[in-house]
């Protein structure tokens, strides 16, 4: 069905945050991963939720904020990810929808609700992540366009969505056609995949050449590979995947693709206010960048631009003009 | 039932802002009431969200913000509204209780849905909005508490709550059953009420003296009572209230009570963003400084400041310590 040449194709979540500011003490007191995320039940969401304070909702979802990004930064992408028909998921359509991103994927009728993330965010401007996934998890291989996966020059896979078993299924799946058509998919990867059980499976994945690139935050790295320094890391991605960028919170990233190096600074951020979406964000950015032909490190600078903005706010979707600020 | 000694019970719409920026041009070439309000129908709602750009969710409703903002500010208060038996419901419902609002009000458990207020922000941080009130209108005698009223020293009548008949008629008998205990009723004004046909009506309700205390801006009051200049508004209104207290914008805020007056200019507010819930946090501080014994100027002062922080950043529901900024 699909005509149109697109960017970008993501697979992800379909999330709408919820997020609430809150102190150390709850996130200790409650034994909540901080800086990090897990899964919750509907009945252990309920109960954080009760006991958190006043939120705001902003739409998520790992690769949907990139996608966001990416639109904002002037790409032609879409999005595959499952809602429900209720109101949150209404709230997510639109704001995919009204950004310009295909978003077709068709809701259920039936229970579970539209998943959502309720984020706490604590004085330091980390963001503790607490997903009940919801209706995001029972996305099969049915829900795919194998001519809109074919008409996208990239193929986005969200690591988060690597878990359950249906969604991986429909990623894998994507890749395989994508692969078949010529075109390039990039995984980008979470801390849940990386550490424990899952951490074999993720790495067969990346033997296999799933992925043409990778993106990560360096802890992230560092738990898959197992590598003992940074450049060990990334030389032994490297073997598997075209292209490697590494994120490194204040002390910037580093990328490197076939053979080639490059690495940048952080970009300045004047007040940092919540860091959710950080990695989507510079993930959307150095797609913007590559899409549109700029060299490695000019890339990456487009997606530390793209990251900075993110961090300045509260939510994980574009408030200030991307596309201006990134020159695109 | 009601046991406790409150500072406040509040009765008005029980909704979820929908908040997006825009430019000038969308809300002329749509022919939206700048600055203003204006009740849509759920199609009509369904169009212009469709039309808008992304959006972020947070509990609204002018006394319903004005409640949060008291709580905030460390009053003993309940809200009376209606909601549905629906998502937006349940975060309209979590963001009153998680600020320790009591709110008691059963959920609705057929349509209309749970209302929304799609709010435009263009860049002079001006907000027009434009009001699906779903179950919010629904609301009737029914749902209050005696017992709950009359522990109240003040009882707060929401302006934009006195259109439509069986919301009107809840809030009179509320006033009624507060009066007959021997407390205190505000009322605050909204645009539409103060033009057109319902004028008449509110002025009856004035001068029937339902109103000890009446909030305004200068626009509202100057349509309301007709008058030239602005003394005479003042004289006019404080022949049948008690307590009037209006808000000027920029140049601050005036109130009379028992023939004292007193003035104030605006709290500074390094960066204007959204100018939305600015009267309804002005009401907050007033009643909080009057609740706490604050003389009538100091009132205006914790208005100001209440309003001050509202407006530094979107939504209508306070982000920072309210009470430390007031000091109360």
């Amino acid at each position: 069905m699909a005509s149109s040449n697109l960017d970008i194709v993501a697979i992800g979540d379909a999330i709408v945050d919820v997020i609430a500011t809150t102190d150390d003490a709850f996130i200790e007191e409650r034994g909540l991963p901080k800086g990090g995320m897990q899964l919750l039940t509907a009945a252990q969401a309920d109960e954080l939720y009760a006991a958190m304070g006043p939120a705001r909702e902003i739409s998520g979802g790992s690769a949907a904020n990139s996608m966001a990004g990416a639109a904002a930064l002037g790409l032609n992408v879409a999005f595959v990810g499952q809602i429900a028909n209720d109101q949150l998921g209404d709230i997510f359509a639109h704001d995919m929808l009204s950004l310009g991103v295909r978003f077709e994927t068709p809701a259920m009728q039936a229970p579970p609700p539209t998943g959502r993330c309720l984020i706490l965010v604590t004085p330091d401007a980390q963001r503790t992540m607490n997903t009940c996934p919801g209706a995001s998890h029972e996305l099969t291989p049915a829900a795919l366009d194998p001519d809109l996966i074919r008409s996208a020059s990239v193929t986005f896979l969200e690591g988060y969505l690597w878990g359950p078993e249906r969604p991986r299924a429909a990623m894998l799946e994507a890749a395989k056609i994508a692969h078949s058509a010529g075109r390039t998919v990039a995984f980008t990867l979470s801390e849940s995949l990386c550490i424990g059980d899952r951490r074999e499976g993720v790495r067969g994945m990346i033997e296999a050449k799933t992925a043409d690139i990778l993106f990560g935050n360096e802890d992230e790295v560092r738990h898959l590979t197992g590598c003992g320094t940074f450049d060990d890391c990334l030389a032994q991605l490297s073997k598997h995947v075209k292209t490697v960028v590494i994120t490194r919170g204040p002390q910037g990233a580093v990328a490197v693709a076939n053979g080639e190096r490059a690495e940048i600074a952080a970009a300045p951020v004047e007040r940092i206010v919540d860091t959710t979406g950080a990695g989507d964000l510079f993930a959307a950015g150095f797609l913007a960048g590559r899409c549109r032909g700029r060299p490695l490190k000019a890339c990456l600078e487009t997606g530390s631009i793209a990251a900075a903005e993110i961090i300045s706010h509260f939510g994980a979707r574009p408030e200030a003009n991307l596309r201006e600020l990134a020159d695109l």
